[in-house]
């Protein structure tokens, strides 16, 4: 179950609520926004026939190596680190190959062994610097050339149909699961993107797409009104709150902030039809840590932010804070006898009440519990809430030009010198 | 070596440098922010005296248990990131107990082994409610009473003198480190809250408090002109720009940032003397990371951004991207044979080119290696630039009433149940 709460007035009148929903509506219906139809695809049938034939248990396969950044790792961390401690989860270790810098690469090196791993190359254009660079690396620290057995049996790609890396892997025959061309990275977690890892680690993929699938109907049945509202609010409000904050509640959100963060700054950051530079910022936080950190900016500083709210009722981690006093610090026994979860929960909703006493634009979103199901409603929630905004704010949500020109620079200091 | 040069013009009068001098020497002679004095204390003779007396290496002390958040974490967690593969880092490993989620909580208890451990308990209050509540947790959990052998054995506490902490570790016999009262959390680092423990964990501290006295008597020298220009730039253009974005590259920079977000907020998100709501928001990206989620918001995206490049010139770990070709991918060949370093090197100049191509005010600090020294240069250079900004602000930098409200009405939920 997940609860959500506005409090805040969102004034949007009937046709332009309408308007979104038709929007959406043709984005979906035209083919031209591909993510809409990934609860309903036939990807993890795919995947599961390859994890029948391909036998992980016996093979020995005890970590799962994800080769990609950004979208293409993203997704995938927020919904380990979300469910990780559930019993979902199995044993397997999931490693990821994502930055460049050498402390990280050479850790990771350490880290792998070669004939317990499954490596999962995830690129969408099929060409990109950082997962190709790792390629390369692992194929060659682990003497493990293109051509043999030894790679075959140890990889897969996630890629474009089409994409350089489809066609390498169709050459030397490795399994290669294809991202619809319709669907750009930062959409892409339920597409073979996060199905294939998060599958392989155990976790109900179709529960997961499930509750993504159950918020898709509501909103296509026209029955997510506070949704589009808060979309409304957002981006006919951007000029005066720039910043949206999810202060979310609990450790095991941190990716999903991450996550956030790409979905929300990439697809909203653009200069629109009249040459605008429009968009609105994304700032995650997790509590109670962030109260210690960012909390007095939220109450104090400029009135330029809105925030929502993200607890989990009940983590089913019992653990509570044990009814012992000690001398001096008899003034904290007020939680004694709590639980660590209570105590959080309760962070969470005295903060967001100082917050609101401060007139600013508050949601807070309640999350039974952390599973499969409540998580892939809790993504397509966000991805829906993007494309709104997109729309309300008149530009493209789906493409990012800006970033090219970094590519292009970045290439000629190599190829010029 | 740390190399700084600003892409921007700030165009500050004599008169108003020489005040901003002035007013932080101010603060330092008066005694009213401590701070300043940290590379020059004391406490690092006496942790050296307790670590000698102690005797981690015979105790068989292979856990460092830091039970603190906010100002009492965040700082050790940065440069312990920033150096952990550095050689001067022992062996041991670095816990924290800082989040009261039942998830983290849970994981800790399980990873923890109490004979192996030594918990240092850190809090300026001295009754912060996670770090009690944690403590409680461990008191119950391993059977360690305060009055106990095993309790005394392996704890110490660092808070301010006089606090309900203080006062407890006096009752019991624990060692107590203080924190000096006119240093905040937030500026604790290099006081017993990061000294403790990263001189457990092996680190040249002498180090970290010299490369801080470094950049402070550069600055009460006044030869940091262009500290005191980029901070004033940022304060009198806090309102087109009320975004400071730290793109630091290399993962290892993470905590720096959430350590920077820390300092950034906390001080100067603030009501200033007329009551005006002011402040700016810091944002910490990672390089190359980011540039797949943020950076199209950056160069597309609303002009309310100003933005640090740091980049590391040398990881000093040497792995290069093998001169391998692919089928398909020969597009990628162009970093052949290319280090990682060298890779991510040339990715945040290609960034920071994109970025200012735009017109966005950059600037770029360039430290030439990690190690101690340079990573208290860092640390001191932040404080520094982040009180200039309060004075130009005209805000007290160094309080946080903010976050008050939140926690009266946190315990008052228990209270009054």
């Amino acid at each position: 179950m997940i609860k959500r709460e506005l409090f805040f007035e969102s004034e949007i009148d009937a046709a332009v609520k309408e308007e979104a929903y038709l929007a959406l509506l043709e984005e979906k219906e035209s083919g031209r926004v591909g993510y809409y139809d990934l609860p309903e695809s036939e990807m993890l049938k795919r995947i599961e026939a390859f994890m029948d034939e391909y036998d992980f248990e016996t093979r020995g396969i005890k970590n799962v190596v994800v080769i990609g950044i950004g979208g293409s790792s993203l997704g995938t961390r927020a919904v380990d680190e979300l469910l990780a401690h559930t019993p979902e989860r199995n044993g397997r270790n999931l490693v990821f190959m994502e930055n460049v810098d050498p402390v990280e690469v050479q850790k990771n090196l350490e880290q792998i062994d070669f004939e317990e791993s499954f490596f999962i190359a995830i690129s969408k254009s099929g060409s990109t610097i950082e997962t190709t660079s790792h390629l390369k690396l692992v194929i060659d620290h682990f003497d493990a050339p293109l051509e043999s057995e030894k790679f075959r049996n140890h990889f897969a790609f996630v890629t474009d149909a089409g994409s350089p890396l489809d066609k390498l892997g169709e050459e030397i025959s490795v399994p290669v699961f294809h991202i619809p061309e319709n669907v750009g990275g930062r959409f892409s977690v339920l597409s073979a993107v996060g199905l294939l890892p998060l599958t392989l680690l155990g976790y109900d993929t179709r529960a997961l797409l499930a509750g993504a699938k159950m918020l898709k109907d509501s909103f296509f049945d026209r029955q997510e009104d506070m949704l589009v509202e808060k979309a409304y609010y957002y981006a006919s409000h951007a000029d005066t709150f720039p910043i949206n904050v999810l202060f979310a509640y609990g450790t095991p959100l941190r990716a999903f902030n991450a996550w956030y963060v790409q979905l929300w700054g990439e697809s909203l950051g653009k200069v629109d039809a009249s040459g605008n530079h429009v968009g609105m910022t994304p700032v995650g936080l997790i509590g109670s840590i962030d109260q210690h950190s960012f909390l007095q900016l939220l109450i104090e500083g400029p009135r330029d932010k809105t925030v929502t709210m993200i607890k989990v009722a009940d983590f089913e981690v019992p653990v509570a804070i044990p009814d012992i006093s000690l001398p001096h610090l008899e003034g904290t026994d007020y939680v004694n006898g709590v639980q660590f979860n209570t105590l959080l929960s309760a962070q969470c909703d005295a903060t967001m009440e100082s917050i609101k006493q401060q007139g600013i634009a508050v949601d807070r979103i309640e999350i039974g519990k952390l599973d499969t199901y409540n998580v892939g409603y809790m993504l397509f929630y966000y991805e829906l809430l993007t494309s709104l905004c997109g729309h309300f704010l008149g530009i493209d949500t789906y493409n990012q030009p800006g970033v090219e020109l970094g590519k292009r620079i970045l290439k000629e200091k190599f190829v010029n010198q």
